[in-house]
């Protein structure tokens, strides 16, 4: 039996702040080509990653895990109570950064298709792809991998992303899909001049005012089938004029869209714009729009991979989860392009904070619900 | 003959960058001393300044002028191409800092009045009220020399202010009065969170946006009949929040605005407090507002003193000088409470920039302004 928990404490020790690998990647390597995966490292752009498969290439029946062992840093070590790498256990909690995401997630799983094939080896395969470029760019991690496999022809059949999904109790919620992400940021840029003399000046303020005034006005939807509505947040505006009798010549701001089905990127950049242009027209400005796309939405409707993960969650735990789409991005928004995607792990209370920690039994029942997921998959 | 050229660039050469005396109130001390003139040093809070009375105390025609030595800092200095405190000269030019803001505009006067009382000792008295704290926070300048003047029954019957009022030729305008100035800073405080779940947090910056808005669209007036209409400038608004997946807890902004005799920092101060109250319920966030009256707008109205400057003025320079309130502040905005006070002085292009500079023959020129100034009001 392979022991979850302490494969967790033995990743946490690894420093692997993106991009570093410090030695996770390295160690899930040899665990998993000791049990008779094949392992390949996709490594691209300083980033190191790794393709593991148990059984035939090309199988029907290939199911498929994706997760990272990249963790954030740990910012002020001076708040942490507990050492960050340190994987220290009090009270049946273990601390570290990554305890929650998602080292555990990775070595629950890892854990579960290791004794699966060696107890009962299914008819399939085993696909583990795991990123060390999850919480950077996620530039050359999840996509380097799935580039990879379309290479080499290697393909999931299915995909569980092991993200921590629960919001408070472990068991409460899965992800089918999720919102769609993408950033603008509005440069406004009008005449300097002297407070005293506005007609003088082209003052780039209040274009800005009414800009984000109408942008966090508007309603983009009252939410779909499977999603809540979508969302636009003011960020930031920032000018940096300290004279108070000087009208500044520029000003940027930033909006962060969170959009379900009924949008996409596309779309959303086209409003966006149409609407700085009336500003502009209207306020004698120029606006400079920039976007960056981070996800399309997505959803991998209710069905059998769907019911396949409910019915072990609430098997092991007594729980049935939520088929939600909320929350933020996850690196399911590129294996989406590869084959049906659902995404359940840990409780994800404590990530990116200092003190991050699991609950020892929490690790244990995931690896339980994993090895239940996969044994109904082969069954 | 008191040379007005040599008392210019004499007193360039004193370096009184604010707060400094730098020799020139000295100077002028020593100089008005010995043509007669009663001078006491009114020194407060680290900021020097002078008075000086030709003639007894009390006069009812008491012909007061007000200017200062002090000058604002030279900048870059790489960037002149003149010794910013040479007083040097090229083609009938002499560059410095302060030869336009406003050395000249004292050197002018104080000439002007010492040949006077010289040649012609007028039935009455002659006041200078010099600063040496105009350029600065103006708290313990001209103030502290009306109040001393308060204290020991000094009175001026007029006032007239040396600042350079004339946009481009010499002689075309003059001030009668001047709009207000204010500013106001508004600090929205809201609730930090995560962009992806803006219903849990509570974003300051749709509030802020609607705030400029609102302020930037209201039409304060539309201009009486001796001011134009009232500004108001959004002058800044700053987040510094640079995570798109952050909705910041706070952020600031301010308005400055310059107004007519329509209203008064008061009656603006209580609009601005209600247009914050009304966008702070909409948005269940709080503003806080500070606010700065810089002066209130004053006018004194066209009648014999400003009939006096404009028609030396015209006949020096043949130009009839508009009646202007246009502008920033000046030290006028005190002297009004004591009498009625106009300005009038120098083509100010150049005030505040790299390499200051003043034509010598407007030096001239303003002398005999001067001199027919006064010698009309003690006609």
């Amino acid at each position: 039996m392979t022991d979850p928990v302490q494969l967790t404490a033995d990743l946490i020790r690894c420093p692997s702040v993106t991009p570093e690998e410090g030695g996770a990647l390295v160690l899930l390597e040899a665990l998993l080509s000791d049990a008779g995966f094949e392992c390949t490292r996709v490594d691209r752009g300083g980033v190191s990653n790794l393709f593991a498969r148990w059984g035939p290439k090309g199988h029907a029946r290939s199911f498929g895990f994706n997760g990272h062992t990249d963790v954030v840093p740990i910012g002020d070590e001076a708040a942490w109570t507990m050492p960050p790498f340190g994987a220290e256990m009090r009270d049946g909690v273990m601390y570290g950064r990554g305890t929650t995401d998602m080292k555990s997630g990775v070595a629950a799983f890892a854990a579960a298709a290791i004794d699966l094939v060696h107890d009962t080896p299914p008819d399939g395969a085993i696909i583990l792809t795991i990123t060390g470029d999850e919480e950077g760019d996620a530039l050359d991690g999840t996509t380097a991998l799935l580039d990879y496999m379309a290479e080499t022809e290697e393909r999931m059949s299915v995909c569980l992303v092991g993200e921590p999904t629960c919001p408070n109790h472990m068991g409460e919620m899965m992800k089918i899909g999720r919102r769609g992400s993408m950033t603008a940021w509005f440069t406004v840029t009008g005449v300097q001049g002297h407070s005293a003399y506005p007609h003088r000046a082209k003052n780039p303020l209040p274009a800005m005012a009414r800009l984000m005034d109408r942008l966090a006005s508007h309603e983009l939807d009252q939410g779909t089938a499977h999603f809540d509505a979508s969302t636009l947040a003011v960020v930031t505006i920032d000018t940096g004029n300290t004279a108070t009798n000087v009208i500044p010549a520029q000003c940027s701001g930033a909006v962060n869209i969170r959009f379900n089905d009924l949008h996409s990127g596309a779309s959303l950049s086209e409003w966006l714009q149409s609407e700085a242009n009336q500003v502009a027209e209207t306020y004698g400005v120029e606006i400079d729009t920039k976007i960056k796309i981070s996800g399309e939405s997505f959803l991998t409707p209710p069905g059998p991979l769907s019911e396949l993960v409910a019915k072990a969650v609430k098997a092991e735990t007594g729980i049935q989860p939520d088929m939600s789409t909320t929350g933020g991005t996850s690196d399911a928004r590129f294996v989406k392009n590869h084959c049906p995607v659902v995404e359940f792990g840990l409780v994800g209370r404590t990530m990116h904070q200092v003190d991050e920690c699991v609950e020892v039994v929490h690790i244990e029942q995931l690896k339980a619900i994993y090895t239940r997921i996969l044994a109904d998959y082969f069954a």
